[in-house]
């Protein structure tokens, strides 16, 4: 019997409750598909600092490079704010992850479920015009990483700086990364940059069209940023994979999540070239709606489906998992935030929505 | 009687066409209000580059350096697409233009006109919330000039890197800039960064903080970039003024346009210090309907009208053509692409518009 192992760090807000949700899928998966899913769980975030004194405890971390995967909730909110930057939660656990673990392809698809359209942000005919896009995010070099980065100067003429930075090599992997996703999609590349002011967007322009000549059956398109975030508003469909260094799939991700307006069912994937990966809800921990039984937990599910899929190679319990919750949806068991204002007492529990998947 | 002259560089596509009917407002200015623009034609753009050889000639730019003020068409178009990028209309000319007369501060109006909510791509409820937004975006420094820049390295190794950059100086004044504007308007300032990543966001939060100190009477919000993309699709009302460093408020203001759906109906102003500014159309030269006397001159008639109040200070002769344009529309006196697809064949011409503005 195959056996997995798995670092759960469930995190702040909302995470452990969802969490539980997706504990109960992943132990329908395990009977069904007669495998054993081993789950540790670590703590991570502010009730890493809570009780251990930091957001990524030297004993989580080394948990996490003992499993196969990370599955990861949420972590933050505002009990964590005021701490220096570099202890914050985001940083401190999310960033050294990322950067730990070599964790450069993230993947974070944006759909607009059919029956959902009502919640997007977009005008009722874009809205329902078949949206389904999915951006792949440089997630470990860019600005974000890129040195020197400073302060320097004094009075007035004091200056800060950040560098950004990309080589060829962190360019191609993303750039086949986005190529081999499109493949089993529609076949379109979206590459992102702003290649009329910034030379390392030249460069990623110059490495994307290379990456190109190895994929004659998808097709290439370039984009600038600023015509980027028009272009998600305007006419979401025309984009299967957008392509994004580090900075600009932070932006281009967040507009697409909003514009399918149900953040919480958005999963994401963040793996490095042995498949090793951390899966996450694209939304945040919500500490607003901690603790209430209503947070939405498909994203969360999703998320466990896709590091089935992409550090287990267990296609067949991803797909089981992806059917349930379409037919979850299609059924009508939504938490509160799905449904209009005036449905709201049909709202079905984070626990409700859970089994129902199961 | 006073004197004023004017640069006007109409450009490209339909830049010539829109001027025109700048040009015959401004002579209703003249006349109304007693005053002479000079103003002399120089050429800019592509056009520059077919008949000079160069998109910015150095007599465009002498032209420039003895008027009050530069009234910008728009440049570019397939046809120069295939130049080497540092000859190209938009950055010979324009970034040269922005940086030669150290035009920082960069003014983007983005409003959603009562009566024409169906042509923002947002959702009914939300283009009917009132949108009115300000973007004030630094044009000179950041990422767009910073230095160094370049690309080192080899094989696939080598690299391609930028520099954000930011002193306290060039913060500080575009700061300035965005909080007299929130108090001439509803007094709150967004700033718009990555403080949680960026080293040049911290000291952009910095400033702004310090600078607010002088506006008890304005507010002051700070917003990430991811979030702002978000905000902007959900919740656009909740904004005034965004105040943004250059590569951010080249993406927000490019949103917040979109997000209007009436592209054409937005000016723009990149001034110096010494109120002498370039004022411009935010859309684009749009050579697929050049000629045709269909497109919006509006943008144009705006910017003119920015280009009086802001490098002439002749805000009275500015509130008559903006109360002209706001007249205009409640007439229904519309080029094509502001009514539905079926009111089509009442759209008013170029020159109709024009005039009804005179
Ligand atoms: C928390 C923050 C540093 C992070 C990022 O910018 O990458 C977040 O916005 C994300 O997109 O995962
Ligand atoms: C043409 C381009 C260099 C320019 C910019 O990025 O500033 C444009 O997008 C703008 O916003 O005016």
């Amino acid at each position: 019997m195959s056996q997995y192992s798995i670092a759960v760090l469930a995190g702040d807000g909302i995470g452990p409750e969802v969490m539980q949700e997706a504990n109960k899928v992943l132990d329908a998966v395990e009977k069904k598909f007669n495998i054993t899913l081993n789950r540790t769980a670590f703590p991570v975030g502010g009730y890493a600092i809570d009780t251990e004194g930091e957001a990524l405890p030297s004993k989580t971390l080394l948990g996490c490079e003992q499993a196969d995967a990370i599955l990861f909730g949420s972590i933050g909110g505002p009990k964590w704010d005021t701490l220096p930057l570099e202890q914050r939660p985001e940083r401190a656990a999310l960033l050294t992850l990322r950067s730990h673990f070599d964790l450069f392809s993230n993947l974070r698809p944006a759909r607009i479920y059919p029956g959902l359209e009502a919640l997007s942000p977009l005008r009722e005919d874009i809205a329902q015009s078949g949206v389904d896009v999915l951006v792949v995010r440089e997630l470990t070099s860019g600005i974000y990483f890129g040195q020197p980065k400073g302060r320097e100067g004094e009075g007035e003429e004091e200056f800060a700086f950040d560098t950004m930075r990309y080589s060829k090599r962190e360019i191609r992997r993303i750039a086949v990364a986005a190529f081999e996703a499109a493949q089993k999609r529609r076949g379109k590349v979206t590459s992102v940059d702003k290649a009329n002011v910034l030379l390392t967007s030249r460069l990623w322009r110059e490495i994307a069209e290379e990456v190109a000549k190895d994929y004659p059956d998808v097709e290439l398109e370039h984009i600038y940023i600023d015509n980027a975030t028009m272009q998600i508003m305007k006419n979401p469909a025309q984009f299967d994979v957008m392509l994004c260094s580090n900075l600009f799939g932070d932006i281009v991700s967040d507009e697409c999540a909003m514009m399918t307006g149900s953040m919480g069912l958005l999963p994401s994937a963040s793996m490095n070239e042995d498949g090793f990966g951390l899966y996450e809800p694209a939304g945040g921990s919500a500490p607003d709606i901690a603790g209430q039984g209503i947070a939405n937990p498909i994203a969360q599910i999703l998320s466990a489906a896709m590091m089935l899929r992409f550090s287990m190679n267990l296609g067949e319990a991803a797909d089981a998992i992806e059917k349930a919750v379409v037919a979850t949806l299609e059924a009508g068991v939504l938490t509160g935030e799905l449904l209009p204002a005036d449905k709201r007492e049909q709202a079905s529990s984070t626990s409700q929505v859970g089994d129902e998947i199961v």
